[in-house]
């Protein structure tokens, strides 16, 4: 028994020689935590083995690290249990905790390994639908998705500067109510659409300011942000993906300047590279548009990272 | 851009400036953490705060250490999804994950420390039953659950080895197919009672051999196991839960020496001061019964560690 080290020093039980043993508590946890990951040392798959042996390491380290008390343990397990509960084919609110835990921007971090220039990813979100219709440069993606005029132009280029021609890109927003289009029960795809860049790498298409929005806040991740003080929202952003031959996929937002919740999206998607310039105009003639309405316009240099052998897509 | 440190020297982009930047990708993933906990910050609840700072940092440590892959995130949100939907007010599949992954068995550890020669605790298992019957000193828990007669006595004394009367011990069993009484559709209450210790501290009761059996392997945790090489298993043993005024309650089992999966319990309850002399007879009469079969008898001696002001019951 170790009753007259550091740690018990302030210990009321420590003069007592049935009191508390650090060292063979110690002992105790290091060998179950030895002795679980033994049983997961001939997992076949040596993939899946390595990423059940981080698992171990850290859920055991967490549970000591915190001394987790067994009605802690219990709490833990009906959120999770009301998690999966409130999950439907419609909803995912496994997701929506990995987004609040800052994990989904942490994978999309791992697999979008810094390279020179290239733009910075973030999180790609459950409102990317496939299929989105074709728009030619300069084309509108609203579609009659409410809020003020939008033109998002830039080009695509390489990390070496170089036009990338024929990149395609995804581009998707909510309106300005902060809903996207598959979020009404009924209605026209809006707000959405793909293009193409130019030879010399421009592209340029209109679009919606884009608008804050939260989080489905009603379920047990809602009820875990009211609890941490955090509110729901992100931030303006507008959603990107951008694909061509030979470069990597790259999945992002830009973001507006000076939107509200900018220093504390809900889902940890901000990136200070990607907040780009976004100007507010009065109404006339513009990109072949004459506007009878304030509008905005904003710009986005998009670089992409060569594909790398054995990398992520 | 740092292309010439050791770490890229086996790199084949190495040579490339447009290649991976280590210290730039560093410093992104490390301040997306910061980011996280800063988030966090402001819990009001304390406890919660120190709680969810540490999963915060053993999550996205888990997630850098193993370079997680998107379609490995993909599939572990579609685990947890599966375990979540399987789980009903029946079945808990996120307890027996927790109990495969060891994690039930080391917050059992970390709320039952080490002190003088108290017996160790080990996981309390769902199927525990508030209620069940009293019986005398020597007195039957079997009630007609199939399986051979075995005898079980001991002592609940303190750690300086004085005896504890009036001890409330309630034990419960699976039957010699490896069920306990409500895992049956219907029926009486059987292999399971509660018994008070002696003026002398001793106690002693019948009871039936204890068996194996599987933990529920036909869902997502079963898939675990299936994965990894392990079997659901879990060694025969006998649940202990024992309280008396003044001391820790302790919730254990006794293990038969000899019994299969003993070294590798599915959920990793075993230890080795858990695993009791048990003792094979000839049928004849013993403990006030005429044995018309082979029985058992095993013994336990109790220790019960002092409870502590502050201490987790």
């Amino acid at each position: 028994m170790t009753t007259s080290n550091a740690r018990h020093a302030a210990d009321p039980t420590a003069a007592d020689p049935d009191g508390p043993d650090a060292a063979e508590q110690q002992r105790r946890e290091t060998e179950l935590v030895e002795r679980v990951l033994a049983a997961f040392a001939d997992t076949p798959d040596p993939r899946l083995r390595e990423v059940l042996a981080s698992l171990i390491t850290h859920l055991h380290g967490f549970i000591r690290d915190v001394r987790l008390t067994e009605a802690e343990w219990s709490a833990a397990v009906g959120f999770l249990t009301a998690t999966g509960h409130i999950t439907t084919d419609k909803r995912q609110e496994f997701i929506l905790l990995s987004d609040v835990l800052g994990a989904s921007m942490q994978t999309v971090a791992v697999n979008s390994p810094a390279r020179g220039t290239a733009t910075e990813a973030t999180v790609f979100g459950p409102f990317f639908v496939d299929g989105a219709p074709l728009i030619a440069a300069g084309g509108d993606i609203a579609q009659g998705a409410k809020g003020i005029p939008c033109h998002v132009s830039g080009r695509v280029i390489d990390t070496a500067g170089a036009p990338i021609a024929g990149a395609r890109l995804e581009v998707w927003e909510a309106d300005a109510d902060g809903f996207y289009d598959v979020q009404y029960a009924e209605g026209p795809t809006t707000g959405r659409a793909h293009l193409f860049s130019a030879a010399d790498g421009s592209y340029d298409f209109w679009a919606v300011q884009p608008s804050s929005y939260p989080i489905p806040a009603d379920g047990p991740v809602g009820a875990l942000l009211g609890a941490t003080g955090r509110h729901p929202y992100r931030p303006a952003h507008l959603h990107f993906m951008v694909t061509a031959p030979g470069y990597r996929t790259l999945v992002t937002h830009i973001f507006v300047p000076g939107s509200e919740y900018l220093d504390s999206d809900a889902v940890f998607g901000v990136k200070d590279s990607l907040v780009v310039p976004f100007t507010d105009h009065e109404p006339g003639e513009a990109f072949g548009r004459v506007l009878d309405q304030p509008w905005s316009s904003a710009t986005f240099e998009i670089v992409l990272a060569p594909e790398t052998r054995g990398e992520q897509p």
